[in-house]
């Protein structure tokens, strides 16, 4: 059998060659080029393609990839927006995706971003580079002091409750569809409202569905703690920014950490430096001292990476069986 | 009764007054200047001194402090070093400490230096901060994926493994006298060399004594695996800096956080900005991107600050009873 693979980055070869030497039987090509209607000739000869872009999968590149007799597509990544899915259906593709790699990467990255954010580290790591070794007035916020508000208790949520209780810390927890465990466990409040009046901070894990598109705006914000931190890893469009930054700006919010972006497309995961920025908002969020902001980075552990490559491989072997990976995207 | 406290800072003041509000009856009177041979008579009439200063409570302050009646010394931190118990002795100073405010100020410290080491947020936020938005090649490593050594077991290093295990992370811990919940639960292992093969991540917990200097040096780093990450909340004396210097320029080291240094007096709590700094070595330390400097700091929390005031203020009021407090220091 054999699998070809596009856009194969640096930090994935570790991992895939791994892969490859448990699995030596399947014949592993690849390119760090993107699947186009131009490379789509490369894979030629293979089974199954194994892809990761924000490029679009669109109607030529399937058509392309269709033509040269490949039809199994296994996404490295979780994200199916940017496939055109009435060309894949017309081209009859099988595809999958990596649905859950690494709960752990985002949850421990928000824990951490939110524990720097109660512990001023930002404003203490700045005076230490320029050589004030002075304390004051930077002092921190212990974690076993707050009371931390978990929006949504699915696979990432879960986890970074698990890290609060490590700290000693006070959770309280809303979820549309509560989890038994956790309702056993009394952590549950009834309403958003409930959990925005008693919690130090706000950390969210819910998806970026429609019905949740501005959650944090800035009526919620008005509900809130003075002097609330609040951490968003979930998705940009759960966030009213423009909310954000007057709440940083009046002192209600006391500290921001924000990995997702509404308007992230494009911006994200692109170097600006000596080129003008061409986000006011997030360049204002980046200077400030209470804010951490990262390019969706939560994700990017070198477990997660291998967890996408290997389970990617994985469905692109079962698909080459003529089989249904566990993985496989109904559309 | 009557107590009066030298060196008051401005952090300290919200706890006082809750102190003071909870003992309405106590007559209480501060300033901001250290106990010195002058200042000491501002003190005349009081039961009792509170004090936290680094420098020394001298024969000259301690007689000018028994000169105006007051023999009761309560220090709100927990170091004894700076003062003269011959001179105490004579004038019959009866002396307490706090000696555990938060373990948790100092284990949330390390741990979250520590998580962000594994995380390289020094370089993300870098990168960040100059509009450089491109993920690769800075990605992390999550805390669950490691085995964590933790050398010293006490109040810190307890509340330390706690913190790990919220992350998932594997503990392993050694101690000269072991704790035995911790035993019973098989953390220990026999030896440091043990705990150096196996740990990708060591953190110190034992006290500054002559038998731990150097605890890690040249042979210790040797011994740990290629890649370590070394962090020191504990003291100074405890690592030979030339020989971390020199494993991170090898990259044995991957990443450093240290808290304390040895010679960190007069260098630590001090303002540098336009001014000379005086120690090469820790400027080259704090200008890496693998090392998280900070100065002494990891006690420094609003919890922390509270404890040491109001645990000292109660023992002055004990003090003034005649009575021995809990935390008196015999010498
Ligand atoms: N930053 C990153 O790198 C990154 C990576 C992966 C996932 N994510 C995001 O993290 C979030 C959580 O992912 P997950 O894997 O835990 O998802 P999940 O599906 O396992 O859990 C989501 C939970 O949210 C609940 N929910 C949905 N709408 C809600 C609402 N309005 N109020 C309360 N609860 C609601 C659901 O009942 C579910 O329990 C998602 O938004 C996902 O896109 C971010
Ligand atoms: N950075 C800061 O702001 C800060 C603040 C407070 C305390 N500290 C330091 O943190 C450290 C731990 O404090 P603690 O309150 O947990 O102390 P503790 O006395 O409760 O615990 C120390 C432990 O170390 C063990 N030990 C001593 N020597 C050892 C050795 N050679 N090998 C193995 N174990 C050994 C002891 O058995 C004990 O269990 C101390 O060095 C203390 O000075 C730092």
């Amino acid at each position: 059998m054999k699998i070809f693979a596009y856009g194969i980055r640096d930090d994935e070869k570790p991992s895939l060659e791994e892969w490859k030497a448990i699995n030596p039987e399947i014949e592993v090509d690849y390119t760090q080029d993107l699947l186009t209607s131009e490379t789509a000739k490369l894979a030629k000869g293979a089974d199954s393609v194994v892809v990761y872009q924000q490029l679009d999968y669109n109607r030529d590149s399937l058509a392309a990839l269709a033509d040269v007799g490949v039809t199994n597509l296994s996404l490295r990544n979780v994200g199916t927006d940017n496939i055109d899915f009435d060309a894949a259906r017309e081209f009859k593709f099988n595809i999958s995706n990596v649905p859950v790699y690494s709960p752990n990467a985002i949850a421990e990255h928000s824990m951490i971003q939110l524990a720097r954010l109660f512990r001023q580290t930002k404003e203490l790591d700045a005076k230490v580079a320029e050589h004030n070794l002075r304390w004051a007035p930077t002092i921190g916020r212990e974690m076993r002091m707050q009371t931390v508000g978990i929006i949504g208790t699915g696979h990432i949520g879960r986890v970074a409750i698990n890290i609060l209780k490590g700290f000693g810390a006070k959770v309280i927890a809303y979820d549309k569809y509560p989890n038994a465990e956790l309702m056993s466990e009394g952590l549950y409040v009834d309403t958003l409202d409930e959990l925005y009046a008693q919690a130090d901070a706000v950390s969210l894990y819910v998806p970026g569905l429609p019905e949740n598109y501005h959650l944090i705006d800035a009526e919620a914000i008005g509900k809130m703690k003075d002097g609330v931190v609040i951490v968003n890893t979930a998705r940009g469009n759960l966030i009213d920014v423009d909310a954000i930054i007057a709440g940083l700006n009046s002192g209600k919010i006391s500290g921001f950490g924000m990995d997702v972006y509404e308007n992230e497309v494009g911006l994200f995961n692109e170097d600006w430096t000596n080129r003008d920025f061409p986000d006011e908002k997030i360049a204002d969020l980046i200077a400030r001292k209470n804010v951490l902001v990262t390019p969706h980075t939560a994700f990017y552990t070198t477990k997660a990476v291998s967890e996408m490559v290997q389970q990617s491989f994985d469905a692109a072997v079962v698909f080459g069986k003529g089989e249904k990976p566990e993985t496989f995207v109904e559309y």
